[in-house]
């Protein structure tokens, strides 16, 4: 392979561009760009990454090539269907997920055809009312998932679904009582025509299981049957797959072992809400396919711009923070999502080499203008231990209907433009990201973007990015804790008495866990307070 | 004074106490509580902090007794009436807003207490329907504000107002026009009887009033007035303040200089939607008032722990950052209620002494379990960059109703101390802060908990907590871009041609803004995106 270019070669456009928008043609001017590694603008596609404000010297950059070199070849081997997660033995295919003919066998390529053409005739189904409940079409949705099954719907739905949308949103993410309680309260009267999509991929996650079993509850008491109005979308097999499909819910779609949790939302997982809520999924893969291909290429990568910039910001350790700042309240979900996509795949305690390193990178942030009125003081004047990600939108939407729409989008331009500079002459690093328009084809752009810089990253610093062994140890330690709560009900009930009449540490001894006072007496007070 | 008292004093408790929640007497059983400072539980209040897991030793609590005592005299000095914002030449007396009483004068006492008042008569009048829109009640609710203006009322409302809330609240916190169109679309066909509340201390903040002027002209578009409809909560004689006046609109509710935007959650800023949304105010006020009494208290201070916790675990530099970790779905917006309290408070360039330290603290988080399947994974194996403040609520609301929902909240728990003892196990620090249930007196003692402890924490650390300053530069290159605008625009006009007609080079060239050209593009792409 040839190395990878990092030179500066000046490229100056100007004039009339004839270039297709979602299927139509359209004239656009480029009044004068200047291509170079550092700042790169799409026109075709809209989209823009301007990195001059990580203050990186190109002999910095020059250094890296090699480990870009190495990390473009890992990501081909990656796509290719080699085995990446050592921990689980399994590809990492997500990217087979927007274009199915990279796939490595006629199998997985059909299989991700069949359920993406699946996604949409059943959305068009629900949408036409052919699948409806017995008193019309099916007005809410109600999306039961937690992590890699909430964060990426979440984003699209957030993006996208505005209150036209043809069903009403809903998501179950937690396993907090109240939560369900409040989110059911939301949907009195409408669960008749709810529709319910359960999302887990192994089908055994507890919270989506303890809100499920919640929701089957509501419907009991409301007399409503839950496969009447039911989906599944979790691995062919799964205890939840089964379960679907002995009932006889509605539908079934899969999830595969070779697409991980926070790189799902090109999968069902992410396409069924989206396709219900009316968004163009043929548009956000297409969109997520297209950063693909500008994602592997040996010159003017946004994903490589990315990854090196993460990495000379953050001095190859995560010292320094991400905060994700896009100018934009339809991309507020955004920074959620990243945080799981950048956290779990980079936050690890050993490198590929099985030395311990603690590595990751640490990602908050909201909304601009919003957050100028929040923390942006510390941005500015505080730790510089951060670098911002500003998320940049050029097109506003319905402005032109009235002169304050205007007005206000001449604001957070302007805010964007002014912190952008505060935050540059006090030597706080950024970046820019700009896309023509919040729409499917500009996520789908995004979502691919990042997943292919964390996955570069991740090679940059030696680790894995698509395995998440600390989170086994959290699920343990909360088992273990689970079960003093049984052996403590038992105990209670053997000697006949209430939680309030015994102490921690009589219980703690009398049931052999000395060393577990304090969870014992965790315990009593929950049975106590909720008795 | 006395000194601060360090000491591991045991006391153990047993058996059954008569205490008064909510007005009503209860008994409740304490089994065994260990009181020390390191783990204080009021059983009257349901409030508890746990710093156990903060590793720091004895001796270093001892060797803060020093400054603990002159945070202290502080504190007291400022709730005294001192001048404590430097740069604003203004007192700080956001603890007068709960205890009146305290306030240095008869006419700010009586002030704090009129409006107290005037909110409450004012919220029963609409809940009432005596102030209503000419077809029926007030349905909705619609906030514009930003910032201090908006993130304590979202922290209320998004804790305690349900689906059966008398009115349903929005927000308009942004200058984003495809947001203020959104959220107008959520209140179609609601226009005429939404309720508008506009928040602004000084008036002439421009998110606010881009927001006010994009809801003006959406009024227009359906013939109905603002007056009618519309409340002010501003200083007295801003320039809102006088245009609510002569317009007559509904009611004008006071700021005052000495409260900050970020510390006005319990003036009329948060007070007046919460009470619209049935949420008691009293109560609120209650908690805050309790926790302040607390917290000024030489022994058992739960703000004085948490200021040491923040002060070892980020070594006084804010080496660490602050994961808001709630287990409750009702705190969901804590974080980002912290995030402007703590960040703004204590991101400063300077101390008071005039030394350049860049100080600050960061604050990140959403909710547990949800976070769990996100950036856990990076807390637990990951940098060791953080400390974690679990936030465990005891009592589960309607958990009764169905065994489903009793698991949902067992395992929330077992979650909870799982992932404590993971963390604990690598060493990785956290807190806890225990509240028996999430109501309007808990949210009160929260807010005054942490407010005190950021003002304790910026005396530890010297700085002042109580100005922006930095706020100020984003500001004034924000002007500078609009005015850019304004320049190109009349230069546009000058020479007869359409943005895409010129380019950037030229027009920077000819307005003489030669050190702006990338500013200048960024302006014509924005009028050729928008025209």
């Amino acid at each position: 392979m040839a190395p990878y270019k990092v030179g500066d070669n000046d490229v100056k456009l100007y004039g009339w561009f004839e270039i297709i928008i979602d299927g139509y043609f359209a004239h656009v001017y480029v009044a004068s760009v200047t291509f170079n590694e550092r700042q790169i603008w799409f026109e075709d596609i809209g989209f823009g990454i301007d990195t001059r404000n990580i203050f990186m010297a190109q002999e910095y950059v020059e250094k890296m090539c090699g480990a870009v070199d190495g990390a473009l070849a890992a990501m081909e081997q990656l796509e290719g269907g080699a085995m990446a997660n050592d921990s689980e033995r399994r590809m990492v295919g997500h990217y087979w997920l927007r274009a199915p003919h990279l796939a490595p066998t006629v199998e997985l390529r059909k299989d991700i055809e069949k359920t993406k053409k699946n996604v949409q005739i059943f959305a068009a189904d629900v949408l036409n009312g052919k699948y409806a409940a017995d008193s019309g079409p099916f007005t809410d949705l109600l999306c039961v998932g937690i992590g890699g099954s909430a964060l990426g719907t979440q984003l699209l739905l957030g993006a996208l679904a505005d209150a036209s949308a043809p069903l009403r949103a809903h998501f179950l993410d937690n396993t907090d009582p109240e939560g369900f309680l409040r989110e059911f309260a939301t949907l009195e009267n409408h669960w008749e025509r709810t529709l319910i999509i359960v999302t887990s991929k192994s089908g055994s996650t507890p919270e989506p299981n303890n809100a499920l079993r919640a929701v089957e509850w509501l419907l009991r008491t409301k007399n409503l049957a839950l496969a009447e109005r039911a989906v599944a979308v979790t691995c062919t097999g799964s205890i939840l797959d089964k379960r679907a499909r002995d009932e006889s819910w509605l539908q079934r779609f899969p999830m595969w072992d070779w697409v991980g949790g926070r790189t799902s939302v090109t999968s069902a997982v992410g396409l069924l809400p989206a396709a219900l809520s009316g968004i163009d999924i043929d548009q956000f893969l297409g969109g997520a396919a297209t950063m693909d291909r500008l994602t592997r290429a040996k010159t003017r990568n946004p994903a490589v711009q990315l990854a090196l910039s993460w990495h000379f910001a953050t001095h190859g350790i995560g010292a320094h923070a991400m905060v994700i700042l896009p100018y934009a309240d339809r991309l507020q979900n955004l920074s959620r999502y990243l945080q799981q996509l950048v956290m779990e795949s980079l936050g690890k305690r050993h490198d590929r080499l099985g030395r311990v390193v603690c590595q990751g990178l640490t990602v908050y942030g909201n909304r601009g203008s919003t957050d100028q009125h929040s923390y942006v003081q510390q941005l500015r004047d505080g730790l510089c231990n951060f670098f911002v990600t500003f998320i940049e939108v050029l097109r506003h939407g319905d402005i032109q209907r009235d002169g304050s729409l205007r007005t206000a989008a001449e604001y957070l331009e302007g805010f964007f433009l002014g912190t952008r500079e505060a935050l540059a002459a006090e030597n706080r690093q950024s970046l820019t990201i700009t896309l023509r328009q919040v729409d499917a084809f500009s996520l789908g752009m995004l979502v691919a973007l990042y997943e292919r810089a964390v996955g570069l990253y991740a090679e940059f610093i030696g680790v894995n990015a698509y395995d998440q062994p600390g989170v086994e140890a959290g699920k343990k330690a909360a088992d273990r804790a689970l079960q003093l709560l049984r052996e403590v009900e038992k105990f209670l009930k053997k000697i006949g008495k209430k939680a309030a009449e015994v102490d921690a540490e009589t219980v703690a001894q009398e049931i052999g866990q000395n060393n577990a006072v304090e969870n014992v007496r965790k315990w009593l007070d929950f049975l106590r307070m909720n008795a």
